[in-house]
This record gives C-alpha cells, structure tokens and sequence, in this order.
C-alpha cells in the first residue's frame, strides 16, 4: 500500500535510492528448505548491471549482492531475506544541474508534488536502480519456479519499429543471451544494435517491447475476480520504470477478431489442452496449463542529451542539457526485470494456491 | 489477496454469482459526511444493466440496488456500506447443457481445475454478472471524486476494425450516451451498432477498446516502485471481465518514437504543466496533473451461439451449440465498469496520499 | 485496516449496525469442497441470540442466516461466501434520549469524535449485535477446523468475584450448555445466575471472565515475530466488544514464577509434548501441539438502567436515565463469540501454515 | 501475514538472525519532511541494549545504527528508510550445545517443526535481538508523535511479587531512566534490582509487568470492529517475546466491578472528558482523549542456567546446561521496546485517521 512492497505470500519489501550508500529489500514467503545458490543471484544481477556492454549506461557497479538472513547452510530457513547491493559509482556532482530543474518526462516534478521535498540525486527513489533488488527477489522466485517444474524467459521483441516477428513460444532461451541487445532472431538483433548505438551517438532514446514466455505452470493459478492471474501480471509489468503498456495472449490485435476465431478450443491431448492459445495460457484470470505469454511496453529513456525546453522549481522558463552516462534504450537491461517481476508473481501464485482446496 | 476486494483505504469486498439469489458487497474507507444519492446510483446501473437496448444481452434484471448499512441521513457515516442486488431473471434452464462441458475460451475448465468444484450455473463466479458491485463502489467514488473537483469519463473507441480517431480529451461527456454503443463520435457509432447487429444475426461477437479520461486530479497521486498510479490503475483495468491489454499515455505506439519526441515539455501556465501530454498525466508512477488516459483492448464475447469443437469434463471431444442470451459485443456495457474501476482507484489514491507530508 | 476485516486467507468482512435493515459479511477463503450444514451454522446463532434466556437481554431476533453465494450443492465452491441477518426488533424510539446524549462509557462520544457522523439507533455500528456475523464465520471456521481434527470449547470462568476453579482443559464440552450462564461447574453455575438475576433487578450490569481451550491443534502455526500465534488472538479477542484484557497459558500469574518454576520440561510420549503447559500451547509464538488455553476479561456492561450523570452533546452536564433492555452481563452470550473468534484464527493460520514449507 | 511486518500506513518490516552478520528493517509510510535526529535514535537503542547494566546479559554489541535510505537533509523524504544494525559478539559456539536439544520454553522445537529446518545459532529469528529494529521504527514514530503533541513512556511496574503501587498516569517520565530497572519508585526499584541480582546468583530468572501510559493523543483513533485501538495495541505487545498478557485501562480487575462502579462519566471542562478513567483513553476500540494506560506481562526469561530435563531432537531425553550471558529479567530492557511498539501503533492510526472524514 505504501508501494515498496509487492506479493502476498512471497513478498518483496524494497528500500534505497540511486545514490544512497546501498540499495536492497526484505524478501518474505520463500518457502523454507529451498537450496541457494548465490552464485545464481549474481549471475541474474551481472544480466541488469549497468556498464555490461557498449549498449548501456557506463555507471560502473559491481552489483554486488550481501545477504544478511534468512539463508542457514545454504538453504532458506524460512526467515525473512534481507539483502543489500552497494551504491559505489555515484557520481552525485553530475546531478547538480537538475537540483533546480525538471527533466522532462522524469519524475522529478511529480516527486516534490507528492513529498514536498526531493533526493534529486540520481533521480533518487525513482531510479531504476532500484530494480535491482527486483531481480534478487525474482532469481529466489526462479529457484522455487525451478523446483516446481516452472521455467520462463523474456526477450526484446522491438526497438522502436525494429520488430523481430519470431514466435515467442518456440524461442530456444539460450538463443536470448547471445546478444546484448537480448533479441534471439539474430539478423533482427544486430538491427537493433546498430539503431541503439545510433541513438547513442546522437544523444538520443529508443523504446520498445519485451515479449516474456512462462512455461510449466500448472492449471488454476490466479484468483478470480479483482487479482486475476494476468491483473496481477500486468500490475507488476507496468510497476517496472517506463512501461506504458501491457497486454497478453492476443492481447490489442485480438479486439479485431470475432469471438468464432478468437475462441482456442479445448482438445484432450494426454491432458485437457487448447488447440490454438490466443487466450494466452489465461482463462476467466485463472492458468489453464498451456503457456503465458505477454508483451510489455517501454517508452524511450528520459534521459537525453539534447538540448530540452523545460522549467526550474520556481516554475521558470529554463534549457537543460544534460551530460555524462545513459542508457540509450533501457530493454536490453530490462531482460531480467521483467523476467524477475513474472517469476514473483507465478510464485506467489503457486503458494496462494496451496490454500484453495479442502 | 483472495481476489474479492480491491483498493486500500477505499475498498471493495464483492460477493455473488450469477444465478444465486444476490450478488453485492462491502464498500469500506468512504470518508463520512459524503451526500449520497441513491438516485445516482442507480443510474449507474441502469448504464452497466443488461436488457437496456437492442444491442446487448435480453437478460431482463431490474439491478435494483438495496443498501443495507454504511448511510444514516443520506450522508456515509464512515461505516461499511453493505448492499445487495438480486438476481431475478435467472433461467438455469439455459445452462444445463454446460454442466459437463467446457465452453471455449471461458472459466469454466479453469475453475474447475483450481476448486475441483463448478457453480455451472451461468458461469457462477466467474461472470461478468459480478461487475455490478464494482458499479455500485464506482458510484460512491465518483461522488467522493465530484466533491474533490475530479471528474472521469470512458467511451467505445473501437469495434472490431471500426475505430474513432477522436481525441480523447476533447470529447464531450455528454454525447457518449446519445448511441446506445457508447460512442461519440456519432458516424462511427453507426458503424458499431450495425457492426453489432451483424454479429448478433450471426450468432457470433466482436471485441474493442474503450478509452478513459480523468480530469482534474492533484499532481502527486500514486505510491512509488510498486504501485504507481497507473499500475493499479491497469492491475483494476485488467480484472474486469475479457480483457487483454491495457495502455495509458502514448502507450504502445510510444514505443515508436525517440526520446526527444516523446518527452513532454514541462511549460509553466499558471502552474506547471506540460506542454505536450504523452506521459498521459503520469511521470514516475505520480500523477503530474494533467489529463490522464489510457485505452483497455476487451476480446471479442466468448459466448457464441455458433458450434463450437470442445471437450465434456471426462475429456472427450463434443459439440458445443448454446442458444438463448449473449452479449454480442461486451464494449457498450463495459463503459461504466471501466469508469467504475478508475473511480476507484483515484479515490483510494486522493485517500492515501493525504498520509504523505507531515 | 479499515477494521472491518479479520484474518489474512480465511477472512471476514463484515457490515451492518444495530438498528438498519440488516448485518451481514462476506467471508472469503474458506477452502473449496467443505460440506456446509446451514443447521449448524444457524445453531451457533441461536447460542448468541439475544432473548435465549431469562438473563439475557429480551430483544427479540431470530437471527435467522441467509446465504447468499459461495455454497453449491451443500459445499463451499470457494467463491465468498455473503450473508445477511435481518434486524427484525428494531424499537428505534427506545433509544431517542440517547441522540443528544452521551452515554457513559459507550462509543457514542468517540465515533462522533471520530466521524463528525454518528448513527444514534442502538448504538449503530458499534454496537456488540455486529458479533453475529463473527459467529457464522466462526462457525465455518468450526467445520473446517473438524476436518484438520481440531476442537475448541469456551465457558464462562467467572462472574464478578464468583470463579470457578475448574482445571479448563479437562472440561466436557457438553457440561457448558447445560445452564445459561454457561460455566460447566454447576455450583458456580448457580452462583452465577443468581448474581445476574440481582444485578438486572438493579438495573445493574456485570463482569466476567472467559476461558477457551483448543485442541487438536498441529505444532507449526502462527507467524514470528509481529504475528504470533498468541499475538492474533490476542488481536481477535480484544476486538470483542466490552473486552478489557487477554491472557494466555500462565499469563499474569506466570509473572510471578521463576524460569525454573515456569519453563516446560519437553518429554518425549509418542511424540514430543510437554510435561506442563505453563506456555500455553505457543511457544515463541508458534503452537507447540499442546492444548491452547486463554482467559478474556469482560468489563461489566455499560448499559445499565441507573441514573447517570453525563454531558449531551453541546457539553451541558445532563442526568441520563436509560429504559429498555439490556444484558445485565454480556458474558454467557460472549461465549460463542470467543469461539467464533478462536475459530477463525485456528483456520487462517492452518492455511497460511500451507505454503511454509519446500 | 508473513509476520514480519507491523503497521498498514506507518510500517516496519523486520529482518534478521541474534548470529547472522546484521539484523534490520524498512520502515515505510513515515510521512515526509520530519526532521531526524541519528542521536535521538541511537539513544533509544542504547536503552535497549545488551551490557547496559550489570543486571543485563553481558553480550556485548554496540547496536549502532546505519540507515541506508529514505533519509536527505536530515529529513525523511517519504521513501522507505532501510537500516541495519551489525551483529558483533556473536560467540556462536556458546550454542553448539543446542544444535541437537530444545531448549524448554524457548522457539527450537516449534520453529523446526514449522520450517523443517532451524538456525540455532543464538536462537535464530525467534531471538529477542530482533526487537532493535522495533526500537529504531519507534524512534521515528516518537518523533512523528511528539510533532502531533503525543508523549508516552513505560516503566517496570512487578518484578515477580515485587510491584510497585505508583499511579501510572501521574509518573514522571525523567525518573524513571533514574534506576538500571527502570521503575519510578525508588524503593521498589531497590528490591526489585537485589531480586534480579540474586536470580542471576542462582541462574535463575524473573517475569514481572510493564506499565504504558499515553498522552496527548486526539479523540477519534482506531478503527471499528476489528481493529480497535486497544486491539491493535494488544496484539502489538503480545508480539514481543516473552509477553504473556495484556490488559488496558481497569483490565483484569474490571471485571469485579458492577457497571455502576465502572462507567466513566462524562464531563466537561474545557473539553468534554471523562471523570474517571477506567476505560484506559479507549471506548468502543476508540480513543476518548484521555490517557492511555496498559499493562503487559513478561513471563520470566526462558534461558536459566540451571540444569534442565529436556529432548534432544531425536525425542530422546537429555539433561541441558546451559552456560554463558543471560538476561535474568527482561523487564527493563523491555521498556523502550513496548514503548517503541506504543508508538508505531499510535503513528499508525494517527496517520489512517487523516482518511475517516470527508
């Protein structure tokens, strides 16, 4: 309700600021007795670290993940996880010129409305920086996924008009990793990198898509009515740093179908499955065992070189021009938030579950 | 976190199937002394109420609403308003034919996976005869919202192919109930209806969008990382019945664009605003001010009363063929629930943030 | 947290004052496929009706239940469950010297501190007649807690200075009904009963204390830490109208031990229970499997038919002088409401205890 | 629900093991603007603190506080303030002895049998180290109180049969740090030390009882039905290890009087108050205005260092000896920590207050 936290059961409390001596959360709900491996964590981070490749922000942190409870001999205990990510690259003087500005499109004057007062070094809580400790939760939530037979990935579909028109059902995850720009149709993927270090060089941003797949979910997860499966789903998608849209299964495209093509029919095929999943694996808000799939929308970064028209806290009519590091297109980095953000939410889900029958 | 209530301080806890004796809930967090017209109420009703024209289902209930607490002189008392509707119009009958089949694209096999147990009788919970309680918790919303100086209306952007290029902001409130598609843009809304009669006469439906607007709203509504604005505001948009996507501001199509034309200017005239408005009112999660809007993407009616191919509940392939009442496109009546919900969540978010500042 | 809610996933929602229509809930969590008796749901009403015996108040209500969803075919399909119960004896002229009046002791002066509102009508939505909608959700709780092996019993332990000593964990459940006071020890029994019968002939009240003992209960529920198994229901008693202390296992008189006199020696006969129980069954907040036993201290009723000095609501000193019926000691129809109360948080804990584990 | 959070608006969640590298917290919803003072809040922790007396354990930690966020200026900025307070003397092999035993009246066995797993260095998260993160929220929430005009304060009231007859209400605050045992009356204070001293002679310990009165606070907190003010705070005390009883205002022996005896009249002077207190500040879960007053009981500390019959987790029996640093009497140790948990309440509902009327 305050916004830092997110789940029920597996729940997520996050705290820090871009520019703070650390960042990190509380993790609560992870099931006791589920083996960790840290590692894994770090691996899932090093996949949204700044500075990993000539694509993203040059902000050099290790992201280095210290967990402080929760874990004994290698297991969960099932205390709650504190964890923390150190701020090392800070940088605080290269913020000086927007203490009495506001960047266009960022939320430094929506802040200072809703708080009066603003950490307006790095953006401070509004920084995606924070989405660190997203994806320290999520990789707790992929190792309970993984002991539940659950697996999931994420990919960029887009880069502005780029579009990579792959199925997303039959991506060979591995295929993800082998570029930066984390798109697994190759030819498509080197497009986009060229268009990202294009707008780099001009001082520019791209937006895009992020397409992510979940498989292996077990039919009846989600909860009727108000937290529907896919409401829930796209409350976490949207709660990432600058998502503006969300669909799943046919999601915008399927307004323009009628019911007798849109319908998936049900077929007994060892199991009670749909033929054709234009549902999205989603059925009445509750999983009916075939594959989730959803897109997600980012606008293009904020943050811009350009020369921008905007006013000073005195309301004042002002040009900025910012300096120093960007990412000129945040979907590559945000790979492993989306991911992370879907396996929270299908672990809560799972646990929810457990409560449902007699 | 059972899926039956929505909001925080302002809250809905919704009950009721389609054809038990009476589906209602419990409003919480209306602020006391609130002026309550139950005129207005159920004028809201009527607007959401099935049978109300040629284009929507025959179902013939009154939905009167009965309030059973929570007002004492007409005014809220800040205790929680319980109310009913009756179900009258029930016609079990018609259903006898589901009780051991799956309907494609429906809850029925979701359900039934998640309980082990089924209320066949017109889709039980899972139908959208449960979104009258939304209306009634949006219409005490919208009265707390007149009192604040907010005001929201939504309209039928799309049928199928047929879309209104109107601009959002600039319609007129009062011409969206002139047609009884709910949409403004009058030679459009021709289209629409014969586009829906069409689909009727062919036992079959359409889908759409609905777009919303909200004026009037304080900068600084929204909590932060987790529940931005309109991350909730999706999260309520996404739990309303057939629904596949939502999206505010410049939404998808902003992913097409560059950070430099993307970005909003902020100007000051009067107070600070922005020059354009493709952050659709909300920067950072919080609300800047400006109009907020968003479109939500509805799948066509699942209900058709063409043969369908599907599987009974033992798993063997069988022949759907239903008769009697649908709604041959869902958009028309939906408009009032999209309102309702987006009431609700300004309302919980004007409460909330009045815990901001010391 | 807008205090008409209680429990996490086996949760009431309730609404309804004194003297309107109707109370009533919507009880949300109760796991699918449970075998629900209305007999004995309404059976539990009947142990909390007011006028069931000569030393109860003598407002006449059947409370009879009505439910209006979540049952189908005499079993929970795992929808909220929503109930009404008229209020049929209202007498609103009863209570019309109260309007401007204070009573001494009562809610009126601080919900109207509270809301600038109040429904004067007996007492409006403080008053205890909310209890019933705790008692059908009790009794919900009963029938699951029947199905995990758990049982649970109140009495009434003391009426002003008259207590019985009876060792609470060996008492037959049935000795309880056998008189209206409901204390299982027939001497006290009698003491009791006489001591009521003066104080209605006085036009005064009295009160009490109420034990509980539950068993069958498995090691392993409650939450560390905030939510504790004593620590909620503890909450859950103390949220009873006219509740003025809780105590469970040695509880104030613990206080007076030495560790070496107070700690529980664990002994291993069959499986591990302890020798003594000064704990109470709960052990660092968890059930050790053990019977859990508690002790709720009633104050003596407020409504007493004396003369009383009191300020109306301008703040004029006034003298009040309340006719009518009241309980000259609320205790023998608190018992089920304890119960209820104990019920519920049995329940919920046993589902969350669910997703503890790998 | 998981536990580790208390508070809906203004709300710590925990973490953190007695033996793990750092226990901690993040506390959300401390509205923004409010100055901090860093001494004022390692002044609360350094009342709680291990060693601070010779009548305390002798472990020896520091406690000092870091904060990680939230915190600009020297004000809060409405984000999450993380802090953490680093685990220093941790001498796990003291506990090597407990691996394989359950401790009587200690966590060891139950929390193993809820989790399946135990961190049994120092008693893991069932140890009472974990009460620092509540001292730190309650320093934030007394600086918030005393912007709003509410002061509170505890003291040790019986130290096993010792126990002092002071009027709580008229107590000077600044006398009671006077004494290591944290009780005003000076003479009590004497016996009660010499009883502590000789219990930790004998390597036994004492219970006793804490006494809290507050004042200032505005008529109008809490929250009906379930979550009344008096019932909030119960369930705020009895989460505090070793708590084994709470009552307010005439508690317990409230129960002797007649209603006659107990009723609190109204009067007016200056404002409406009441004559008597026996309501403890609180009718109908709703605070009156008048002072707050509450007792809790602490049963005496589970660690003796006598010897003791217990099970070793095979179920087979042992004799334990436990050696090292004890607490003989938690009680005055325990007095920031219940006023700490005073405070988050009243913080609490001061803050949801601000959304009861229109």
């Amino acid at each position: 309700m305050t916004g830092n936290s997110f789940g029920n059961i597996f729940r997520l409390t996050s705290f820090g600021e871009s520019h703070g001596p650390a960042i990190g959360g509380i993790l609560e709900g992870c099931p006791a007795g589920l083996n960790i491996s840290t590692a894994f964590i770090q691996a899932e981070l090093d996949r949204r670290r700044p500075g990993q490749s000539a694509i993203t922000t040059q902000r050099n942190e290790t992201d280095t993940i210290k967990i402080l409870s929760g874990i004994f001999d290698n297991k969960t205990t099932g205390a709650p996880i504190g964890f923390e990510i150190a701020n090392l690259d800070q940088q605080s003087h290269d913020y000086d010129t927007v203490k009495n500005t506001y960047r266009p499109s960022h939320a430094d004057y929506t802040y200072e409305a809703k708080y009066g007062i603003r950490d307006y070094r790095g953006g401070g809580r509004s920084s995606a920086r924070e989405t660190a400790s997203r994806v320290v939760a999520g990789a707790f939530a992929k190792l309970f996924l993984k002991h539940n037979g659950v697996s999931l990935y994420a990919f960029v579909r887009s880069v502005g008009a780029i579009e990579s028109g792959i199925d997303p059902v039959e991506v060979d995850p591995a295929s993800i990793e082998l570029t930066p720009v984390r798109c697994p149709d190759a030819a498509v993927a080197h497009d986009m990198t060229s268009a990202i270090e294009n707008a780099k060089k001009d001082g520019d941003s791209l937006g895009g898509t992020i397409t992510c797949v979940i498989k292996g979910l077990p039919a009846g997860l989600g909860q009727p009515v108000f937290d529907k499966f896919h409401a829930v789903l796209g409350h976490a998608m949207l709660s990432i740093n600058a998502v503006k849209g969300f669909e799943y299964g046919s999601g915008f495209a399927g307004t323009l179908l009628k019911g007798s093509q849109h319908n998936d029919e049900f077929i007994h095929d060892k199991s009670i499955k749909t033929k054709t999943n234009r549902s999205g694996g989603v059925q009445g808000g509750i999983t009916n065992g075939m594959p989730v799939y959803f897109n997600v929308a980012f606008k293009p970064t904020a943050t811009i070189l350009k020369q921008q028209v905007t006013v000073d806290t005195a309301g004042k009519q002002t040009i900025l021009e910012m300096k120093g590091r960007h990412d000129p297109c945040v979907l590559p980095r945000a790979v492993p938030i989306v991911e992370a953000m879907a396996a929270m939410v299908c672990a809560d889900f799972i646990l929810l579950n457990r409560t449902t029958k007699l």
